[in-house]
C-alpha cells in the first residue's frame, strides 16, 4: 500500500481525487456505481404477496399487515384514518411548525402551478383539426415509509402536484408497524389535501393500490418512496398502472470557485450524507486550496453533528473531493454525473447554467442551500437519482396529466390524408387499413 | 347450450353485447382481459443474454445475432448499414410511396413542433428566481421489429419527436434474420434522420444500447415495440436508461349514432384486427338496428379481405358490438375501457369530446378514419394501450425533453425560507439540513 493510499483510507472524510490521476475515471466510476438489485428471494416474496392480495383481496392485506407490522386489525376500518384524525395532527402541532408546513404547502403549490399544461388545437389548410386534450388523471396513490425516513415533506411534494394537475382522489398508505404513527405526517397529509390515508405498507400496500381490493379503490398511478420490497412491487405492476422512478440513495454534487465560505460548503456536503450511508456528496473545483479548505471544515465540524455515524460512513464510503483544471471541466464532470443535486456555489451560475445538460435540480449561486429545495422553496424534492437525471425529470403536474391526441377530418382533409394514408398502408400489405382510408376519398377532392 | 349462445358462438364476426345483460360487466372485462406476462424460462433466457452483452460487449452481441438471426458477422461494421445505403433505399421507392413518406414526415413533424417545451423561471417578491431548465436527452436508441410486424411509419413515428426535441444522436436497431432487410423501413430511417442503423434485435440490441459495447454508444433512452423478448429486457433496464410503455396488441373503441355507412364501420374495425389474433376492435351504439347493420357489412365484406383469416380470429376473440341505452352510457364506457384509439363517428363529436376522460387518440367524426392517424394525418401512432390511457400519453416530443429544477436566492430569500427550512428539517431530525439553511440566514432579514 503507498503512502497515499494509507492517508486516504485513515482520513475521517471523502477521497480526495483529480481529473490529472490516471486512474481517475476508474476511481470516479467506483464512486458513481449504484445499482438497485432484487434478489430471486426478494423478487420470489413480493410475486407471492402480490398473487395474494389480487385473489384474496383484504382478507390477505390484513394477513400481511398483522404478520409484517404486528397490527391485529379485524377490518379495513381499523386500517383507515378519517380526515378528523388527520385534522387533529395538524391542530396539536406547535404555532412555529404549523406555520412552516402552511408556508411549504403555499410555495410548492404556487411553484407547481406554473407547470399545468392545457389542451391545445389548431386547423390546418384543409379544415383539419389537430390537437391533444389534456386531462388529469382520476385516482393516484401515494406510497410514504413508516419509521426513520417518514419524512411530512414528501407528503408534501407529491401529494401536491397530484392535486394542482386536478386528480379527484388521493389515497395515502403509510405503514405503521407496532401501531407507531408519525403526527407530523398526518399532519402534512392534512394541509396538503389527501383524501384517504390507509396504514398499511410494504408490498402488500402497493398491490392494493394497484389490483384494488373490497375497500381499497384500485389508483391509476403509484408514486412515492419505499425499501426494496415496496421498489420491487412497484417495478413489478408498473404497465398496469403508473408509477414513478425507482429512486436510489440521494446525491449531491457542488461546483465550487473557491469562493463560498468552507463550513457552508461542508454542511451542505454533511447535509446530503446524513440521508443515509449510501447517500453520495461530491465537491468539485478547480481551487485546491480551496478543497484543502472544505476538507478541513469536515474534520472540524463532523464530530459535533448528531448523525455523525452516518455522515462519517456515507462521505467514507461514498463521498469525494475532486479537482479539476478549470470550470469548464467541472461542468463536464456534472453532465457526467448528471447529479440528482447540483449546486453551483459560484460568483456568476446564470452564466454557466445554460451549460448544464443533466442534473435533477440546479442551485445556483452561494446562497442557495440545496436543503432550502427539500423542503419550501417551491421545485419538487422527487428527483431523479443514480444518472437518470440524462432521461427524467423532477416529479411534476406533468406526472399527473396525461394526453389524449385529436384528430377531426374536414371532407377535404379526409380525401388528401387517405391517399397519403393508401399508399404507405399498400407499402405495408395492411390492405383493411388502405381500404378503411380509400372510403373516405371523395374523388372531387 | 341455449341458442343464443349457439348463435354467438357460430357467427363469423364479434360478439354482441348490451349493457343490459345481467353478465355484462363479467363478459366485458373478459373481453379487457389482457396482460403481457413473461414466463419465468423467457426471464431467464433474458436475464442470460443482458448479462452476456453486458460483460462481453461485441463478442456476445456477434455470437447471439449469429444464433438468433442466423447473421455470420465478422465485426460490428458488418452489422452497421451506412447513411448511403438509407438514402439509396429510399432513392429505389417509387415515386408515390417517395412523396407519401416526405409528405407524412412533414405532417409528423408540424404536429409535433407544436409539443416543444420551453424553459421558463419567474423570480419571486424577495428576489429568489425559480424556474425550470428544459433540455433534450443526448442520444436515443430507437427499436424497430424485423419480419412481418416491420412498419416503416413505426420508424417516422418514433423517430420525428426525438428530431424534434433536439435529440443529438438516434441510433435504430432492426433485426435482418437470415439478411433478410426491409428497403421501405431503411427508406423511413433516411427520411426521418436516423444517424446510424445496426442490423441487430431481440435482447441483445436492447442489452447494446443500455450498456453500450465497444462498438455501440450506450443510450439514454429505448423507444419501439418488440416481441416478448425485447419487451422482457425493455424492463430489465428500465431504470439504467429511460423506456417507452410497454405495448400490448392494438385496440379501437368505436362509438356510432347510427349515421355512419356500416361498411365503413367494418373496415375501421378490420384495420384494427388484421395487425394480429389478440388486436381488439369494439363498435358501441345506441341503435340496435345499426349494429345488425353492421354486423351484416362484417359478414358481407370479410371474404374479400387478404388478411382475413386474422381479421376473423381477432374479431371472435375479442371483438364486440355492444348495444347501450345512450351516448351518455357511451361516452362512460369509453372511458372504462380507456382504448388506444377512440373513433366518436357522430354528428357532433365537438359536443362530447370533452366528456372523454381516458383515450389515447380521438378521431372525431365520421370522415376521420382511424388508420389516418396511423400514417400522416401529424399526431403519433404510438399509444397507450390496453387501459393504460389512464395514466399515460401518446408518445410526444415530450418523452425526449427533460427538466432540471431552477433556484436561485437572494439573500432575503435564502434568509426567508431558511428559517422555514430549518423548523421542519428539525420536525424531521435532520440537524444538518437544517444547519446548511441556517447559515445562509441574515439577522437583519
Amino acid at each position: 500500500m503507498s503512502d497515499n493510499q494509507a492517508s486516504r483510507s485513515v482520513s475521517v472524510g471523502p477521497a480526495r481525487l483529480s481529473t490529472r490521476d490516471e486512474d481517475f475515471n476508474e476511481r470516479l466510476a467506483a464512486l458513481l456505481d449504484w445499482e438497485s438489485v432484487s434478489s430471486a428471494e426478494i423478487q420470489q416474496r413480493v410475486d407471492e404477496i402480490l398473487h395474494g392480495v389480487r385473489h384474496r383481496g383484504d382478507e390477505a392485506l390484513l394477513e400481511y399487515t398483522r404478520r409484517f407490522d404486528r397490527l391485529d386489525a379485524r377490518d379495513m376500518g381499523q386500517l383507515t384514518l378519517e380526515a378528523t384524525r388527520l385534522s387533529s395532527a395538524f391542530e396539536q402541532l406547535g404555532q412555529a411548525e404549523r406555520e412552516a408546513l402552511v408556508t411549504a404547502e403555499q410555495r410548492i403549490r404556487d411553484y407547481h402551478q406554473r407547470q399545468c399544461a392545457g389542451s391545445w388545437s389548431w386547423t390546418d389548410e384543409d379544415g383539419t383539426l389537430l390537437g391533444q386534450q389534456v386531462t388529469p388523471l382520476d385516482r393516484v396513490g401515494v406510497y410514504v415509509p413508516g419509521g426513520k425516513a417518514a419524512y411530512p415533506s414528501s407528503v408534501l411534494m407529491n401529494v401536491v402536484p397530484a392535486r394542482v394537475a386536478g386528480v379527484s382522489e388521493v389515497v395515502m398508505v403509510v405503514p405503521t408497524p407496532d401501531g407507531v404513527i408519525n403526527e407530523l405526517v398526518l399532519a402534512a397529509a392534512h394541509v396538503a389535501g389527501v383524501d384517504r390515508v390507509l396504514t398499511i405498507g410494504g408490498a402488500q400496500a402497493i398491490a392494493a393500490l394497484a389490483y384494488g381490493t373490497e375497500s381499497v379503490p384500485r389508483v391509476d398511478k403509484i408514486v412515492g418512496p419505499g425499501n426494496i420490497y415496496v421498489a420491487t412491487a412497484k417495478r413489478a405492476v408498473f404497465g398496469l398502472v403508473g408509477i414513478d422512478m425507482i429512486a436510489g440513495p440521494s446525491e449531491i454534487l457542488v461546483i465550487s470557485d473557491g469562493g463560498t465560505d468552507p463550513d457552508w460548503l461542508a454542511m451542505d456536503l454533511f447535509s446530503q450524507a446524513e440521508h443515509d450511508e449510501d447517500a453520495q456528496s461530491i465537491l468539485v473545483s478547480w481551487d485546491r486550496h480551496h478543497l484543502d479548505a472544505v476538507e478541513a471544515s469536515i474534520e472540524r465540524l463532523l464530530p459535533d453533528m448528531e448523525r455523525r455515524d452516518i455522515i462519517a460512513a456515507s462521505l467514507k464510503r461514498r463521498g469525494a473531493l475532486i479537482e479539476v483544471t478549470d470550470e469548464k471541466e467541472a461542468i463536464e464532470l456534472a453532465n457526467r454525473v448528471a447529479p440528482e443535486h447540483l449546486e453551483l456555489s459560484v460568483e456568476e451560475p446564470e452564466a454557466i447554467v445554460g451549460d448544464i445538460r443533466h442534473a435533477g435540480a440546479i442551485f445556483m449561486g452561494r446562497y442557495t442551500a440545496e436543503v432550502l429545495g427539500d423542503y419550501c422553496a417551491g421545485p419538487n424534492h422527487v428527483l431523479p437519482t443514480s444518472g437518470s437525471a440524462r432521461f427524467s425529470s423532477p416529479l411534476g403536474v406533468y406526472d399527473f396529466q396525461k394526453r389524449s391526441s385529436l384528430i377531426q377530418c374536414s371532407r377535404e382533409g379526409a380525401s388528401r390524408l387517405g391517399r397519403v394514408a393508401s399508399v404507405l398502408a399498400r407499402g405495408e400489405s395492411l390492405t383493411a387499413h388502405a381500404r378503411s382510408a380509400e372510403n373516405r376519398i371523395d374523388e372531387d377532392h
